[in-house]
Parts: C-alpha cells; sequence; structure tokens
C-alpha cells in the first residue's frame, strides 16, 4: 500500500499529491515536483544588475513554468487523451472490433488493460494488489464510457471524430504528458519504499511509462491471439524504448545525479516525447529518434547493431553443443524472418 | 493479510468466520451472514393479527432457514464434494489420467489449482500470497487424498462411485453450495480493503466463484497443453458467467443497493444455481439459462448477439490498416472455426 | 516483507543473517543455523573416559565444522560461482548468443531471470514485491558483469576460462553451495510466516533451489522461444528434483521430525549435492541418483514407471468421453515423441 507522502518542508503550496501510481483514493491527481521548491532562489536573491535581472527573470519564468505545468491536474482531460488513444490502439489490432461485438467481456478487459496495464505491472512490481487501481470507480467508468463510444457508437461517428487527424495530434501530444507523470510518479513511489534500489525505480517507471505493451504477449491471449516469437522486449516501440531512458534521467534526478528539478525534467521531457511523438503520428514515420544514438552505442558496447532487423548478420551460430542446436537454429532463422516482418508491421501501427 | 472480521454488534452467536479466501487459520470454515441479523425484526414486532402473524411466521421461518443454511460449516462435507467434482472434471480432461501416471507431480499440481485455483486468484488480484491457502494443511490433505483416490484407487472403484450419476447429481449440488459461499465470502473480504470498490469486489467474487476456469490456459500448460485461440472469457462457461452475474448481485447487496440481507441472497442464489447445474449436468444439456436474456440485451447494447459461434456474422473486418489486417484475418477465421469446434465440445464436457 | 530474524537465545556470535530471500538489505549474506546452537553440548559435557573424549571430540569437531560451514559468507565468491554457471547454462540455450547481439536487453533480462528467478518465484508465492532482490545493487551489477564478460568478452576468453573442465567443476560445486542455503534459508522464511504451513515451506524451498527452471516456458518466451509441449514440472532434471528432495528435508527438520541440527543438514545435504552435481557434470552423464528409488517407489504409488520416457506404455487412453479424447489424443501421441526427444537433449545440456 501507498504510504502518505513525505513531509514537505518549504512547500505548503506545492499541492503535491502522488498521482495514480496504485494508491486507492487518487483517481489521478497532480503530480507536483517535490524537489523544484528547491530551485527557485530567485525571489530571495537580489539582483546586481539588468543583464542579470534579465536572466533571472527567464531562468524563473522557465521555472515558474515548469513548476505551474507539472500541477496541472491530469484527471478529467489528460486522462480522457490517454484513454481515448489507447483504446484506439486497441481497435487497430487486427479482430478487435469483431471481438467487441461477439465476446464484449474479453473487448472491456482488453480496453482495461490497455488503459491500466501500467498500474498493474507496477503493482505486480513492488507487491501491491494488481487490482488495486480498479478502487478509481470514476477512472473505470471513463474509460468504460471511451471503450463503449469507440467500438459501438452508432455510425461510428466518435471513432471518426478522433481518428480525424488534428484531433488526433492534439490526444496524442496529451497523452505523451500522461506518460511522463507516470514515469516519474512511478519512480517517486520506487524510491519511497527502496531508497537505493536503483535498478528498482528504473524498472518501476520503465513499466509506468510502457503499460500494456510489456505485457502485450498476455493481452493477445486474452483475444485469443498468440504470438510467441515476438514480444515488445524484443522489439522495442519507440514509446518503449523513451520509456526505458526517461526512466534512468528520472532515477538519476530522484538520487540528485542529475542537477535539475523534477517540475524542469518533466517539462523537458514532455516536450521531447510530444514533438517525436506528434512528428511520428503526423508522418507516419517508423523511424525512431534513437536509432542514430544506438547506432554509436551499440557496436561500441556489444559488437553488433542491436535492435535493428539486419538479416546479414544472421550467420552467428550457438556456441551451445552443435546437435540439439543445429536443429533448433533452423526454426529461429525461419521464425526471424517471419518475426521481423512482424515488427516492421507493428511499427507501422505503433507509430500510426 | 486478512484482518480480523469486522465487530459483530447484534450476533454473539453468529459465528462469522471468513470461510477459505486464503486466511492462514480458517480451513473452511462457516460463513454466516452479518447482514442477516438485521432483518430478524420477527421477535421483537408484537403481532397485530392472526394473518399478520402467519405471514411473520412464514418470513421469519424462511429468513431462519436461510440463516441457518448460511451456517452451515463446509469444510468436511461440502468442501469434499468441491474436491470429488473439481478432480473428476481434470480426469475427464483428455491426456489426464496418463499424465497422472507419468508424471504425478504434474497431476497433483493440477487438481490443487482445480481445487484451490479461486483462493490463488483471488490472492494475486488482492496482493496476498499465492500460497497463502495452502497453509491450511487438513484441505490441501482432504484433496491430495481425494486426487489419489480418484486416479490411482484400485479397480478405478472410486471413480465408478463418484460417476454414478444419482451421486454425481449429489456432489454437484453440494459444489455449487461451496461456489456461492467462496463469491459471498470473496466480496465480502473485497469490501473490508475498498469500500467503494465496486468493481474489485465484482472481479474478487468472480474470481472466487470460476476457480480454475479463468485460468485454464496456464493449469493447461502445467499439462503440456496450448490452446491460444480460445479462454473462458472468450467462451465463458456456466458456472463462469454465473459467477459474474452472482458477484454483481453480492457487490449490490453488499453496498446496500440491493435491498435483502446475505443469507438471504445466498440461500435464493444457491437455491438457483444448484436447480441450474444439476438440471444441467443430468440432462447433458448446453443451453444456459441466460442466452434469453442475454439474446435481448446484447443486441441492443453491442449490436449483435454477444458469445455466440454465429458464423454467418464473421464478416465483419478489421477497422486497422488494410495490409496487415488483412493478412491476419484469415488465420483468426480459421482458428474461430477450430475455436467454436472447440468451445462446443468443451461446453459439452463441462456440463456433463 | 522481512520481519527481523526471530531472537537468538544462545548464539551472540553464531552472526544468523537471512541470506537473500528478498531481504532488500541483505546482499547475499551469511546463512547461519539457529538451531545448531542446541547441538552443541560438548564443552559443558565432562567426558567419562579417554573414548568417550575421543568420540564427542570427532562429534564436535563435525558440528564445529558445519557449523563453520553454514557460517561462510556467500556474497562476494559464492555468488560469483552462482552467477558464472546460471549465465554459462543460458549461453548454451540455442540462439542465445545471437539474441545477445540483437536484443542486448532481453538478453539481459534472461540473465537476471538465470540468477534471481530463485528470488523472483519465492517472493510471488509469499506476496512480497516481485522486484524486491533488484534492490541488491552489488549482486546486479555484479550479475550484470559475469554476463557482459560471457557474452561480449573479446575473443570469448571470459566463456573459454569458465568453460575449461576443472575450472568449471569448481564453480559448479560452488554453485550447489548456494542452492543448499537457499533452500534452507527460504524454507526458515517461509516458517517464520506459516509456522506450520508444511505445504507453504516445501513449496517455497522448493522455488528457491530450482530457480529458473520452474519458469522456463516464460524466460524462453521472452527470448522469442515457445516450447508449450514441455515443461520442468512435466520433465524434472536432477536439480530440481534434488531440490524438492532437499525442501522436504529441510522443511522436517525445521519442523524438528528430523533430529539433526539445521548446520549438518546443510553440510550433509551441500556435500550430497556438490558431489552429484560434480560427477554429473565431470562424466556428462544423464542419469539421476532418484532413479533407482523412484524405481521402487513409483510402481508401488502410482503404478507405473513415473517421469520416465517409457514408449511403451502409451496404450493408456482417456477417460473422458470418446469424442474429442480420441480427437485430441492422437495430438499428444505426437508431441510426446518430440517431447521425450527433447527432454533427453535437454537433460544432456543440464548436466553438461
Amino acid at each position: 500500500m501507498w504510504a502518505v507522502a513525505p513531509p514537505l518542508p518549504r512547500g505548503p503550496g506545492l499541492g503535491w499529491r502522488l498521482a495514480g501510481g496504485g494508491g486507492p483514493s487518487c483517481g489521478g491527481a497532480v503530480a507536483g515536483p517535490r524537489a523544484a521548491g528547491r530551485t527557485r532562489p530567485g525571489p530571495r536573491v537580489a539582483p546586481g544588475g539588468r543583464a542579470g535581472a534579465m536572466e533571472l527573470l527567464s531562468a524563473l519564468s522557465l521555472g515558474e513554468l515548469a513548476l505551474s505545468f507539472s500541477r496541472v491536474p491530469l484527471f478529467p482531460v489528460f486522462d480522457l487523451s490517454y484513454f481515448i488513444v489507447s483504446i484506439l490502439y486497441l481497435k487497430y489490432e487486427p479482430g478487435a472490433v469483431e471481438l467487441s461485438r461477439r465476446h464484449p467481456v474479453a473487448s472491456w478487459l482488453c480496453a482495461m488493460l490497455h488503459c491500466f496495464g501500467s498500474y498493474i505491472l507496477a503493482d505486480l512490481l513492488l507487491g501491491e494488489p494488481l487490482i488495486d487501481y480498479f478502487s478509481n470507480n470514476s477512472s473505470i467508468l471513463l474509460a468504460s464510457a471511451v471503450w463503449y463510444l469507440i467500438f459501438f457508437c452508432p455510425l461510428d461517428l466518435f471513432y471518426k471524430c478522433v481518428c480525424f487527424l488534428p484531433v488526433k495530434l492534439i490526444f496524442v501530444a496529451m497523452k505523451e504528458v500522461v506518460r511522463v507523470r507516470k514515469i516519474a510518479v512511478g519512480i517517486h513511489h520506487a524510491h519511497h519504499h527502496y531508497h537505493h534500489g536503483w535498478f528498482v525505480m528504473i524498472a518501476t517507471g520503465w513499466v509506468k511509462g510502457s503499460g500494456v505493451a510489456l505485457m502485450s504477449n498476455f493481452e493477445q491471449l486474452l483475444r485469443g491471439v498468440w504470438k510467441p516469437e515476438t514480444n515488445e522486449i524484443l522489439h522495442m516501440s519507440f514509446p518503449t524504448k523513451a520509456s526505458l531512458y526517461g526512466a534512468i534521467l528520472f532515477t538519476l534526478q530522484q538520487t540528485r545525479w542529475l542537477p535539475v528539478s523534477k517540475a524542469s525534467l518533466i517539462f523537458i521531457f514532455t516536450m521531447f516525447m510530444v514533438s517525436c511523438k506528434v512528428f511520428l503520428t503526423a508522418t507516419h514515420s517508423h523511424t525512431s529518434p534513437f536509432d542514430a544514438l544506438e547506432g554509436y552505442i551499440c557496436p561500441v558496447l556489444f559488437g553488433s547493431a542491436c535492435g535493428g532487423d539486419h538479416h546479414h548478420d544472421n550467420h552467428g551460430g550457438s556456441h551451445g553443443g552443435g546437435g540439439p542446436g543445429a536443429q533448433h537454429s533452423a526454426m529461429p532463422a525461419k521464425s526471424k524472418e517471419e518475426l521481423s516482418e512482424g515488427s516492421r508491421k507493428k511499427k507501422t501501427k505503433k507509430a500510426d
């Protein structure tokens, strides 16, 4: 269970309430930056000259902007966008529409996993009740309403409205705001339990940001689909990768290795995610902004381009004993072809 | 962990002990109705006339009957019936007998899942130790003895006895008594943790009533069988559906929306379940009593007959992008044929 | 969460710290025998004569030896051996080397499961955070370093060194020391929560000893491999079986049915495991020391040789209704052929 938030020495008006994260009584709340209070020296420092004052003002206003941004409540509007985009992606899955007609209960459960998978996974990792977040009746009802409207609205009106590209881009942008907050809150939560648990913090932030993608095999199984030859960890989509990198950044911030306030990091990382995701969605692009970076780092660290679907380096054999390895390697080689095919398609869909 | 039962203001003799549900020290116990105490105004109200007295008497006796019924201890006899019928269904599974000969440990584990799957799932949802119920040594030993007798008794005597239809019908009826109690206790337990968690209560009651069925994919995996194209949520059997509806009813009762005492609801719902299940088992019937109701509601809500295996409405295409959807739709269409075949067979077996 | 260790009446210098087992602050620690203190009557009893003194001395020295052995800290050296051997087995898996090149994150996660799977499973069973052990940064970093060296060391130098048979035998022996300690600590931990939970203690000890083997299906799924027709419970390898028997022995000891000190049992069982595993590894043998015992017991209890891959007793049909059973039995019969083939290969690898 959640403990109460730690005492806030200097921020009576900060309004820090842990957003989501499994708390039974916080149905989408304000994630405010605790550390942010320490980075506002502005009003107390006497400005030396005009240039200093201007600089200070700009620094102050950026800090204030980030702080205000991190105090915006998520619940009705941003959460709604999150639900809409998540359930849209469910509707894009082959067979999802038919499933909703023939098996509404399974379809509803899948929709809930798409909306709240991140909470379920984080609760699983941290030993809390898996069903904890489902005590937020208002969130569940809102997500259920979105599910009903997207799948069963007469003439598919709702679906057509939210799929209209400019509208969709707004929702996609707002979804990323929720995602970054979830990562920050997840890491704060993990830090509360494990003060020096770097890996715990990174893992919690990652699952909070990635959500249902990390459990996609089991979400598919619920719909009667089983694709064991691929999973999100083998073929990370951009949001999953970005959540991982974001979780590392927020963990560094939480443990004071990154000298920046949490509010500023939330603001900057949100801007990055929003611009990337909106660009990728608008252009139907499949490239990831991290490809260039990984192209430099992976060959140095791991001796090969990682994550790519490069068929030309498939000759690497298995080191284990000849017999079984040789027999099995035919199968993986075959499935790899399918798999890279499948992953390319998946990326197309995800980036859509 | 379980907290103690809430204080009972008026029932020193009610003997409310939470039955099962994961408590380490309550190996099958009496599930008594707390709310029931409030619905017995009889002895205190002075009867006005003869008709009133008769009416009162009948109300009192029904209430008393329900109350007595809800106090009957489950442990030795009813639990035994539950174990017998559950492990019988395991023996009906293709390959189960051979499995018991060649891999007794796997067979025993499957039998335990069949008997205690509902506790494991509820513990998982509510964040309690998965293995919690296994501290009830007497229940485990009883279930193990039933498993041994059903699979390894000389001349298959035990199996032949309990499969004799009149005997089996009695056991099936007693199993339903246990199922309804489990639903009621599960919802009481969830209500204790989440006072306003409607969805949590319904989910807990549902998994407590459905048991191993909801985890059948993983139970099969333990036996080396994998049928990803179907699962219990896609093709709900009668007990699973009835557990879901029962969980909704008991949740309404728990939150005082249904103006009826818990003892009466347990009594009425048990009578309904017993009569349905005994009828279905005796007639080897596959029809569900809910079919008519769903036939009315589903077309209104979801625009199509849900849950049915109607092949004529298979033309519904996927809305997601053309390429992958078109490619994948061939596979699901094929597997759907197998699946409806399989589910019909499953229903045959379950109703048996 | 873990409670503190119970008070130690007579052992201020015993240094009992629960090794591993999910404690957030005990990154590989000393598992000392609490009960052992009670079996050292030596120094207080006045020896009657020379023979008695000699006998006493030998008893004392064996007890002292076992006690000292059970106090040896595991963390840097023994844990390192455990990680090396575990990740070696991962590298033996077909496709693992290629996976590490193309998907380093998935490969690292698999390596972590191989090293810490036992903690994850035990935490799952006992309702503790799955990620609990990952707060031991030093263990995780050590395992990650081993993973990196085994998969990415230039010229495969590290791999070649640790695969050199004499070196490997030492590591294999040290791994067994860790395994036995884990079983003992797991049972102590379960006993702390469930004083009379025999089945809970055995299960916890078993998963602590077996580790990733019991979750091999899901570990394979992470690598994109899915072999549902077999699992470790259907085809137990020697370490899994030995862990089960060891868990039973340690449970008997913990509940005082086995009149031997925990330190002595740890010592004796470690010697047994080390000698068996070193012999099996050195001779590339596939026979299990338990085969003879099981050959006697299984026919008596279960009417057939269990666990074996004997094709001649495949005629056993399914008792469930004719139609579906007959249809399905063809499939299992076919998969059984593959399966016994697969398991034989697996055994070859495991014993390697």
